[in-house]
């Protein structure tokens, strides 16, 4: 099996270290690919960045669609996800939906971590279209930017223990979401620190679709996610 | 006052009639500018489509904000209207959300008539976003495609009156939507034949943000709708 | 155009000031007509005295009604406006609605400032019967009866900036709308202050009554809003 | 006890008629009283007549409200029953949410059937207020006019009895709520004829009330109803 | 009239305080027998003992369910109240929900005041169920296991009133709903002490199941409330 | 890595099938054990059955829960999941919440289409509660008991083909998932047959469990989920 990974943003030590993380997890006999935006913003911090991430996106999965099991596109926003879904009949997700779906099956009620401000009701919108708008209790976010997470000399850290420490207290959340793929790294000290579910999208989303790739499970193309009509695309479309 | 309309695929004669449509409507003193998506598909119908009109709206947001007073953006998808707060502080609009506020202040339930069956999920998830997920009793498609809208001869009509009254009868609508831009010449006259509120979105988001710069609104510039940070673009971005 | 603005209470003073405002911002040749409860209670602050406020409104639009395009009510609870639909077929708008669904065009969410907390449940059920309930944050009191409001010496306004602190430090509030016709004067400065939309209902609704008259759009006459049936009333009735 | 059971509109023989129903079914020692609007419509029929039938309502209530230990307002549309309890500190109950909260404790599911499609919308709201949104499955019409309910020859129980059939095979309705007050007769022998709950909401109504004052519980006086605020009111205020 | 009031958990003296408590309410003429599970845990504090103590109730409700007209369950996690209602057509109802819709009737929002933490999210999931998510504001703990509620020296009280105390400031609750079979001797003490509805829920659901038998309604038998379907047990089952 | 199974039914080959199901999808390295319970009913349709059959899970889970690293529970009711969970701190997951889960990453919407109409409601429950009461458009039945399903000759499949159909053209359904354990065979060729995703939940549940385990995660030992209390119980209790 082969699954693809799929950095949004156009910083590469990203889309390293997620692929290193979905890496040390999968079965054997998966295979990942990865593959970074082409162009587009360098990290996506709310509707503005991600409105130019999803053509790169769309770029590499009409590349790829034919060569690949299951697609994961990594990052909190699931940019693009349903253009991508409509491209190809293999199982796409994305981290928020891989990553709120278990810890709905963790826990009772959970929290998002995010970063900025900016991106929380864009997350907020995702909670409720996938309908975790009661069990989702609250989406924080830490005020760090995407791209300071990877370099972290413990301040983002300790802002980031901050909210879930806040969403503990606050609104008992059994369960914490970090809304950042750049945040996986935190996800294992951070769950043994505060003794709950700290949850990251990546390796989730990578072994939920390379389950349901293994169970031979497709993309519906009724309705939504129906293959795109052939029409004139001027410019850089595909 | 300046008003811009943006229509967010390629097809410029639907950029025209728009335009033509607005330009009848708006006060005296108002001055209707009009731009068409530079690249891009030549319409709009479905998540796929989507994700490529939103770059060259921004493009035409940013090179146009200080000099208008307020934005539309005609497709029915409400398509990039989110990213387009972010660029400018004046009030943006798409046609979607203008024409449910209309029809929630004229009737007490509706239904949206739309092109394809492929479309009807994202005007869903409009409507829930909006909270019209309980007045808005149902989204129908005709099963006619955005650009044979344009020189119908009254098979695109006939299907429209089909749903329209599908919508009267199975769902007791009290006032019927038009979900395509490509569709405002028709709710005159198939407001008449039938008897019930028949809205199309261009006028009416034309008249609200006209309304709403009148009074010195502005979109607020707080969490979502923040102005985007300055980051690194590769390749097209702005 | 002509257009009709009801004061549902008998305060008279209040009727001059919202039409003052209103009329300062509709388009030349609209004209703005006036007219206060003839009986009733002399301000609407809760249940009891909006039951009081409704038969008034309605004589006032059955008198009016073949002589106006478009009704605008001017009590935040939208007093009578269900009632007042029936009776005529020009559209007809609330202050709650028409500010709420300015504020949902200009913000991801909002709060609501009003006058006394025996006030809040009422104003909670019109943000969820117009599909508010999530992109409200929350229904403040301020604890000023709406009287007061017209002769403030500072103390309503700095009750009323009091609760707009905490509306966007603990909700995050994107806007805010202030939830009293007689809170229309403290919208502009307070905008200013806080560098966020704060929007008062009298114009909005105004302007949006007239662009939907302009328009030609009629309020429904299926279902809830059928014209009345004959029958007889004892009594006060029309 | 005493309990008062008021009927809104101006049809005494209605109020004859709920108040024998009544009668029959309240314990020992429990005393009824009955009132009629002293002016306004005969038959409330959506919500043009329910306007004018809440002020007669507030007379009653504050002419009675020491002398009773609860009160029941006999319209299925609820009407009047917040501002009724803002008046009294003695239990307050319309028959609409008596019925449903009867429904909701018999059947899984239930449909209303009411008189008029004009009257649909309003019930529609009190299910989403009370909270039956997903329990009431529909609110289904007749078409027969509450006064012709009373002297029915067979052609309002045929209709009825339609609508009762349809909501059973179409929405799978495991309970039916008769959501008139004149509708009250018919309960018993629809229940044995369709082999389900059939509720009406008079007699469930005093029975609650009478309920709830033996155990000696009070309206709330915090919030949305505490007593009215002394001020002035012209023309035919109390 | 016979009714039966079943206590789910093995501890009798809290069947004895329940029956002495329902008593004393009655009409004249009802027999309050009474029953405590045969097997099961002590008391009921969460998921794990809920699973425990519905078997007991079922075998109490299939050995008397002949002989009586009307069932209370008196656990406020309504446990077996489903199941329950399979086995009889006589009403059966638990004691949240009963005390939830008085609460829903004397205010206009309620907050639940349970013993231990680990009982809220079931108590959350019933609000919701019942459609009371948001009319109830918040389910809160006062961390008192339930036994220890019988022998109060002072410190359940003291806790109780803590949250009673906060759900006012906090959520602004215009009643109080006490979430345990045990809190029911400290309603009345509580209502006049913080002026506002405190409600428990064994008497109220006894009165209104004795309501609902007095008027001949019965439970359906449609849908999930069908008798159960004859097959084989294995172990201790019926 | 070695995963639980449990079939809450006491028909062992049931039990059989879904392991040899099971058995067929994981990986390299997992085992799987199944257990049947050891009293309870034969099949479970409903509310009563339910009640019977979560004492007998949590017998195995206390039983296993040591030894295992993730727990599947084999009934579409996802009876007795939240008491398993709070056994153990493994995985626990039912596999109707899992095939919902798979379901909303892989369409936009999905009906259900399971066995018995007096199951529907408490299915409908389950679709509220995980958040699916919009994506799940409705939840119907074949009519089919559970047992007939395991020597289908050919009316079943019948039966459940047509119920397929329905959801397709009457609510557009993108997907359907088969909501009943004894259905797993049936979803490839029905898949196949309707070219829309069929999706069961026993393999489902079980990769995602797989998953789920592999990375670490952790069932939430805060609020619901916390280990039961200490205390007495009477009887077959643990």
């Amino acid at each position: 099996m082969r699954l693809l990974l799929i950095n949004p943003n156009t910083t590469s030590s990203m889309t390293a270290a997620m692929a290193k993380a979905g890496a040390s997890v999968l079965a054997q006999g998966t295979e990942l690919l990865d593959a970074t935006a082409q162009y587009g913003p360098e990290s996506i911090e709310g509707y503005y960045d991600e409105a130019f991430s999803v053509p790169p996106i769309l770029d590499i999965v009409a590349a790829w669609q034919s060569a690949v099991d299951g697609v994961v596109i990594g990052c909190f926003d699931d940019t693009g996800v349903d253009a991508a879904r409509t491209l190809t009949d293999v199982p796409v997700i994305g981290i928020c939906q891989a990553a709120m779906q278990a810890a709905a099956t963790l826990a009772g009620s959970f929290s998002v971590v995010t970063t900025l401000g900016r991106a929380v009701p864009a997350l907020e919108h995702l909670a409720l279209r996938y309908g975790y708008e009661r069990v989702c209790r609250r989406v924080r976010s830490c005020e760090v930017p995407v791209l300071e997470l990877e370099n972290d000399r413990g301040d983002a850290s300790r802002r980031i223990r901050a909210q879930i420490q806040a969403a503990l207290d606050e609104e008992g959340a059994e369960a914490i979401v970090l809304g950042c793929a750049g945040m996986a790294n935190f996800a294992k000290v951070l769950s043994q620190e505060f003794e709950v579910p700290v949850i990251e999208g990546v390796t989730v989303a990578l072994k939920w679709v390379e389950s349901l790739a293994c169970l031979g499970l497709k993309t519906s193309s009724r309705g939504g996610y129906a293959p795109p009509r052939t029409k004139r695309f001027q410019g850089q479309a595909l």
